[in-house]
């Protein structure tokens, strides 16, 4: 079966967005053994969206579009694809209650021009939004399917599998091979060196694809293995899954689809081990990853961003010494900000960094990008040392990895 | 001018690679007056290139193509171009010469399939490439142009502006009408609620399209004006950014692109003051996003993720009677937290968050959501109170950017 997919928004064609739903849209086909032929994007425009959608139906059996389902006038998709087939729009009034109960609940003011979002194509299936307001539908016609989201990506990723694909399942029979995959995630390694460890083994002669996506500073591996049945694409799976840990072990840190925050909140709750963190050049995003995984607050005591020397030494408690004699910036100070920290919130492990984010503040000696990541226990204390290369930005999220990654490895040799 | 994009590679239609260049391409291509009327991503198929490529040209005057210039056999697409218009290949000697000599110098073994990438279809023009060994070219046709260049984005991007743009410029006039364009940020109000208070206002009537771009929990309006004259484009410009800021003027934090915490830094460093900041709920985002500004060691200090109660009384000096009374997530904690880290660091402001991030934590008095955010100077101390409704790390960041609109609300009147 061949698929299109319309992406609709005039801050696509503009660029003032990238388009992440075409892409999504696309692995998730490709997964369920569907081949995407063509992906479109498109302004929102009556005309362009109506003679675009046309012609993509004519080379595809089905097309699915996000986009333009919002309750403002430049959100004109529902009405362009109706005028696409001559259909009127009716009112669907479950959605219209379902729209006026949001609005209810969350003591929003109702405007009429909200009441647009409950306009379907005439014979259009609802398919429900569950994280928003912007309900999409599928339409059946001229034996083709059309199938609309809203262009906003976490809700395109949540109803692309609840709702889409069971829609296309059902109209398309399940294509054979059956479709498996497996997430391993990597840190450390670049894309050529890790394809260059990974050029011994023969994917495809298990009918394994591997795909790459970088995810700064991460590099996540998708292995997906096809067969003709179930079991047979089970252990295929698992062959290629042993042959990428068999290369790449010591820079996996993920089998599946957790955040490496996730894991560590896992691993300190499990082992009811509690955390205090003291930051320089990552400024705070150490901390703030580590409160993003809910029930933090179960390890995670406190953290300090001391980004003056007066601050680490007055706040923080680093020895002024330290300091003078080996510079904010090094490793001394790394640890000794892991062990002051430790003991000053009284917790079990105490994680620091110290570096150049850059773009200034960099010396031949301590050129921009040269960090430290320390970690502390009762009895030992652990230090890194790196230079990253990049802009600051992407220095303190490279740095915030590399501690959490200290703390990882030293969490799972605890064990 | 009407222009289409076309990226071609099947590691973008099996969803491998999210594809950048589109964006990219489009931006560049707005920005100089064109207009991009779609763009569309193919996988590596003669057939598909040849068919779609055509498309795009019955309703555009130039295409620009990304991807498949690389020397393996999966790249097809100058072969296919050239097919597409029945003509030949020809050898380019000098950027044959001109990859010889760069494998001589790196010191790589070459292999015939390499000489592929020096061969272009008859009568095209060649685009250096100044960053690796796949060359682009122009080729005038039925009096479109198609425009080629490789897939990797690096690539892309430096190629792009320096042959890409100035050949789209000799091929055609300066576009008339001129376009301007101006960003206007805003916080602390939906999309459709703006859309309702701009509705009065006939954007149209003076040439002048308004786009919206939610930045959760931003949303970005974009003005753009055209009109024959530069001079009439700035007035037109003008008459509807003082429309907007007639009406929306409250919730507007910026005309233009800087982010808010590159305006608080700009005011801070500007006026000399220092900042702490003592943060709970938002568990360090706030310092993680003034520290994301080069430079923030001018007025950044120090800030504390204070997350349990013992942190806020014993490290901040929250009055333990405060927190008891009035619980940690309160007017009072918050002010406390603002005025304590403050004195703390010896900074001329404090800048506090304490609330439920959520999905756990809340109760029917203190709902999920629930926050307070306070600043203190010397003599007097700010608090505003908020009810959120979305996810924990949306809880966050929307709480973060209270905060910091409280600092600049402060920063502003203060002059």
């Amino acid at each position: 079966m061949k698929i299109g997919i319309l992406t609709i928004g005039n801050e696509l064609i503009n660029g003032r967005t990238a388009d992440t739903n075409s892409s999504l849209i696309a692995r998730e086909v490709n997964l369920q053994g569907w081949h995407v032929e063509a992906m479109l994007s498109v302004g929102d425009d009556f005309e362009i969206i109506k003679t675009r959608l046309h012609d993509l139906l004519s080379f595809t059996d089905a097309v699915i579009c996000t986009g333009g389902l919002g309750p403002t006038t430049d959100d004109i998709t529902t009405e362009a694809i109706a005028r696409a087939f001559d259909l009127p729009l009716e009112r669907d009034n479950d959605t219209l209650a379902y729209l006026q109960e949001i609005f209810k609940k969350f003591k929003w003011t109702w405007t009429e021009n909200n009441a647009k979002q409950a306009l379907f194509p005439k014979g259009a299936q609802v398919i429900p939004n569950p994280v928003g307001t912007a309900a999409g539908f599928a339409l059946s016609v001229q034996n083709k399917l059309v199938l609309v989201m809203p262009g906003v990506p976490s809700e395109t990723k949540r109803m692309l599998p609840e709702g889409v694909i069971p829609i296309l399942k059902k109209t398309f029979p399940q294509p054979v091979p059956f479709a498996q995959q497996q997430t391993i995630k990597i840190f450390g390694l670049g894309e050529s060196a890790i394809d260059e460890k990974l050029s011994s083994y023969d994917f495809s002669a298990i009918d394994v694809s591997v795909g790459f996506y970088p995810v700064f500073p991460e590099n996540h591996l998708v292995l997906i293995a096809r067969a003709s049945s179930l079991e047979q694409t089970r252990q295929n799976l698992q062959k290629a899954v042993d042959a990428v840990s068999d290369q790449l072990g010591e820079w996996i840190f993920s089998y599946g689809e957790q955040t490496l925050e996730e894991m560590l909140a896992g691993f300190l709750t499990q082992k009811k081990l509690t955390l205090a963190v003291a930051e320089s050049c990552t400024g705070g995003l150490i901390a703030n990853r580590l409160t993003d995984v809910p029930g933090s607050s179960l390890f995670f005591e406190q953290g300090l961003v001391t980004y003056s020397n007066e601050a680490k030494i007055n706040l923080l408690g680093v020895p002024a010494d330290i300091i003078e004699k080996h510079g904010a910036v090094s490793e001394e100070t790394a640890c000794s900000m892991a062990q002051e920290v430790r003991k000053l919130a009284g917790t079990d492990l105490g994680l620091s960094s110290t570096g150049i984010a850059g773009p200034s503040g960099g010396s031949l000696e301590k050129p921009v990008g040269t960090v430290y990541v320390a970690l502390a226990d009762r009895t030992q204390t652990i230090c890194r040392h790196y230079r990253f290369r990049w802009d600051r930005k992407r220095n303190k999220l490279v740095t915030s990895e590399a501690a959490l990654m200290l703390l990882k490895n030293y969490l799972q040799e605890k064990k």
